[in-house]
């Protein structure tokens, strides 16, 4: 069952939270939007419900509430910014930020990040660059739980990408996904249901595909976008060695197998090539390449010839990347986001540890 | 059954016919030196079989052999160039190495370009950048025969992405992919041999997932990369369509279905919004980010893990994105490039047709 909270409700509370470990107001503002923003649109898998993981971290001496967020190495459209160990969702604004402001004098901007923290949804990030006009990206790379094309060995994350662009009248073009066939929250949703996974979505300790939603926590692994060779596993691999490379390799961070987990209980591999996670950020401008208005025109067109594509049957109407999310966001604006009983469970604890008080009493309040 | 001709040979052949259409000696080279790299490195699709495609391009006067390329709009780390209906195998090098003078003065160079032809293979424009200690991106528009998720409509090409990235000791790293599930050429092998397709490439009439090769002939479509939604194809979908917005839309380019199609008895789509179809072009200096010699260390470390990564049973090893082409360019340089005899007959046309003599002539001097 579900208990419903208002995005008011659940944005003191995580605001409590974040300033318990210690963080700044403008950061504790700054990752309870970011957190909540996943929440808001749907993607529950990494909104309030990673709160707990968030705090076990910084328990665990692995997440810095005080970062000095910086850029080490720069040219007029590059930068590297040291996440010092913070809250990636307090450095990933920095550095996309970071992306803008260098885009408005080069044309562009792209910043690679290292020794930083899961980032929450990469849509957020991506998503800064819209009302500059501006076309965002954001990815990173994660928890090592993939295995390339014919390997039994967890090599990498479900390393999302996240492309933004504007348009004028139509809502923006927003591409946020995981370059794995499904994310490892929608396998969890099947082991909870007790259901089988589809062909495709993951593989046993042996590399074979199999429906056991339970296969990873066996020693499996997830399977990248194409689930093998025949459907064009070897692209979903390259898609996310890409996102490995350009947020990592690029920057200093850790990578491929020793990029550190996000469950605070597993270890942090040993003899880590680089310090932290990483992202990559990118920012260009759409002037830098036609007049704004120009774009803005054949965007619209653009979307408007998608949306009215013939429909498949048994369909309504074809979706531009981006509109789940945005229904999301507005029935939520009004209904509340409804929490799983067993996460507001979770979230009662880390209140009680912190001392803000238990989230079920904020319920009481609508 | 295959005839095998030498690189020399199909060089000299290609180049003649290039000359033929007009192309000054320059842009005749370089044209031949992209469409035989594609043979060298096993893509028989974009190779020397597609001639005689470019060649009815021109004879459709669809094609401009005496183009004036030029930069029509920039900034320190972007430009738009019009490839004034030249030979996208010619416009695509040209906008490359702008992007890549652009990275060496700004960090990074973004180059999108309108108004060109079909580029060949994605992944020697985006190797361009290796010898600089860049990596190199390209990506293209093309034909419309794929159908969005949940779609029955053709609305996008099969849109190729390439990302090339340097090692030290290691060869790079080298990505270039269709964002469908399979490649339509793919497809054709399949048609030659009257097999059935894997699930999950193509769709018939009425959006349904189907096994028969013939299925995009009938009215079809393929299908984005994933093949259906439980599969990822959103993914593969928003991939394709962030390559057809960044290659046209961002530069001024027809895109979706309007792009103009390559075989030239398709008629060009009326009302196109932009002009020829459109690339896209990234160059990063690696030290704009970090040291070259510290990012050298760690992609030659990253190489030799996933390497190392685990088999599968039944696998040797775990290969890296540009190993299948790597090998194939050194079997090929050896042994000779083999063609079908349909391709051999085919260019025997093109060689009496344009006055550069018959291809099977070349054989005979092995």
């Amino acid at each position: 069952m579900n208990q419903t909270f208002s995005y008011k409700q659940l944005f003191n509370f995580t605001y409590q939270v974040f300033l318990k470990m210690g963080c700044n107001e403008e950061h504790a503002i700054l990752a309870t939007r970011v957190l909540l923003s996943a929440d808001m649109r749907g993607v529950d898998s990494h909104g309030v419900a990673r709160l707990s993981g968030y705090v076990r971290l910084w328990e665990a001496k692995r997440i810095n509430a005080r970062p000095n967020i910086k850029i080490v190495h720069e040219t007029p459209s590059t930068a590297t910014v040291d996440g010092d160990a913070g809250l990636g969702l307090v450095v990933a604004p920095f550095a996309m930020q970071v992306a803008i402001e260098k885009a408005e004098k080069a044309g562009t901007g792209w910043v690679a990040v290292k020794n930083s923290n899961h980032f929450g949804i990469a849509g957020y990030h991506a998503m800064m660059a819209l009302e500059h006009n501006m076309i965002g990206i954001a990815m990173t790379n994660a928890s090592a739980i993939v295995a390339p094309t014919f390997s039994v060995e967890r090599m990498l994350g479900t390393n999302p990408i996240a492309v933004a662009i504007p348009a004028h009248d139509e809502p923006p073009f927003v591409a946020d996904f995981a370059t794995t066939t499904a994310s490892n929250g929608k396998l969890e949703i099947l082991q909870r249901k007790n259901e089988d996974a589809p062909d495709g979505w993951v593989q046993n300790l042996n590399g074979e595909s199999t429906t056991n939603a339970n296969a990873l926590k066996e020693g499996g692994a997830l399977l990248p976008l194409g689930g093998d060779k025949e459907h064009g596993s070897h692209k979903g691999y390259a898609l996310g060695s890409i996102v490995d490379i350009f947020s990592a390799v690029l920057g200093g961070a850790s990578y491929g197998p020793w990029t550190p987990p996000f469950p605070a209980y597993v270890p942090v591999p040993e003899n880590m090539p680089g310090a932290g996670l990483g992202h990559f950020f990118g920012a260009m401008r759409v002037d830098a390449f036609r007049p704004l208005e120009e774009f803005e025109e054949h965007m619209d067109n653009w979307i408007k010839r998608f949306r009215s594509a013939k429909p498949a049957p048994g369909y309504d109407k074809v979706l531009i990347p981006g509109d789940v999310e945005r229904e999301m966001e507005t029935i939520r604006s009004k209904d509340g986001i409804p929490l799983f009983d067993s996460v507001v469970k979770e979230l009662n604890g880390v209140g009680e540890k912190m001392g803000v008080g238990l989230l079920s009493n904020e319920a009481d309040k609508i």
